[in-house]
């Protein structure tokens, strides 16, 4: 039995019968929930192969009790995620667009001095999170000569950085707040109104993760009043719609969710993504599995 | 006798005799040429206090045969210029600038797709001028996992990076140059019509040093046949004015010689300034001499 692709979940739900069981893959990719009710329109589904490393979507608890297994890409995208996370931190602190802008719109030409903004280096960061990603911002950052805190479900083996038992207490303690937690009801909302005011007026709130973790009308209030510095965000709740209070901001760098978006990343999830099926169909060893 | 405060070329020139004769320092900031006709209007003059690390506007021959010390502001701006370098290609690569756009304009949220770029970490990065600027550069380019190479004067001892003796030779070993040379003639168009063909239509040029060190028309020739697959440039020649070639390209992140322009960095540059004109004043050892 080949493989069998599903465009959506509506798609799927459009199949008669029997085409409905011949699927025993699904090459997964989106943020609508795949649930006990999907599941059930697919009695002979052995694997959800997600594409990405967050598979909030897919309920595992679900999932373990049909008997289906979950895989998703993990790795193969943290460099890309890093990446942007220090990028996007960067960017708002030395206001570069704006400069860009400035250049472009031939003001310098004219004579108009720009503003001088934030050092970067040196400054004090906090991760939220510490998993694979998490890791690679920190260590990323490090070069950068930051003094580096975190916070973790528990301490992990750090090279001199600072573990915070409470979000709360790491934000108070730093410039800068990464967050690279997972998704899922679990972080929903953990970085509250609490935390984004223990960051304070200079601090800045970078989010790679996922729009869930962060609660978006309380940063957006301490944004537009100043009691928060700024924010780098990739992504949004109920994205691709964006909240148009952001985009009226000039203290944030918004970016459309590509921390993953390279041609080189995408290909190697895809290629990832497949393999998992593979191993699957061929009764191999899952090469990335979640359950 | 006290320091002087002396707004401008121009307005040094205007000053009568008596009060020329007045200065024995001058805290000099621009671009100017500061060359003997000038000095020579200052008989009294002992020390050139330059704000910035490139002192190539001061001509420290005629100061040397003038009897006049010249100082610098090295190391404190090292920081935020690396900073910059950095996040200058992160955002040409991930296209950040136009991300946000793509956000802000409501193009994502109305279900447009923003186009895949291209992975950075990893990649193979050239530094051209290994100074103190263009080493912090790579310190911070090596935590994104690149292979280093460099080209200087002459081979410097480094953890693993690959010299060039020749500047084509490294512009053909890597995806992205970083400019960090000193300015001055020695290093004219430096970064040649051959070292941009070197470089290929997937590289990116960066330049934190100095717009004399690009050859600007081979520059815009190149990223406008798509010859040259991007840049990131602080510095241009003729500055604040720009070649408006530039302001009409998408493939380049565009600042206005903010490399140093944080609060902090600023105020240090400042006081490093007037702490060598005191030392002179003072008869105490120059703390950062060029000369």
């Amino acid at each position: 039995m080949g493989a069998v692709v599903v465009e959506s979940l509506d798609a799927m739900r459009g199949m008669d019968e029997a085409a409905r069981a011949e699927v025993r893959a699904v090459a997964y990719k989106g943020h609508h929930d795949f649930d006990a009710a999907e599941m059930a329109l697919l009695p002979n589904l052995g694997v959800i192969a997600n594409y990405g490393v967050g598979y909030d979507a897919i309920k595992v608890p679900a999932a373990d009790a049909a008997g289906v297994r979950v895989t998703n890409t993990p790795d193969v995208l943290n460099d890309d995620v890093a990446d942007l996370a220090v990028a996007m931190l960067l960017m708002q602190q030395r206001r570069m667009r704006q400069g860009d802008a400035h250049v472009r719109s031939g003001a310098w030409g004219q004579g108009a001095e720009f503003a001088l903004n934030r050092k970067v280096s040196g400054r004090r960061v906090g991760i939220m999170g510490l998993g694979r990603i998490g890791r690679d911002i920190a260590d990323r950052l490090a070069a950068f000569k930051m003094e580096m805190h975190y916070h973790a479900r528990s301490e992990k083996q750090t090279p001199g950085w600072t573990y915070h038992a409470d979000p709360v207490s790491l934000a108070d303690a730093v410039d800068y707040l990464v967050v690279a937690l997972v998704g899922g009801p679990e972080t929903e909302n953990y970085v509250s109104a609490e935390v984004i005011a223990a960051l304070g007026p200079d601090g800045v709130l970078i989010n790679i993760s996922r729009g869930s973790t962060v609660d978006e009308g309380a940063l957006l209030d301490a944004l537009e009043a100043g009691r928060l510095g700024g924010a780098g965000l990739d992504v949004f709740r109920g994205e691709p719609k964006v909240d148009p209070r952001f985009q009226a901001l000039d203290s944030v760098v918004l970016q459309p969710h590509q921390g993953s978006g390279t041609h080189e990343t995408r290909a190697a999830m895809g290629q990832l993504q497949r393999d998992n099926i593979a191993a699957f169909l061929e009764g191999r060893e899952l090469l990335t599995p979640v359950n």
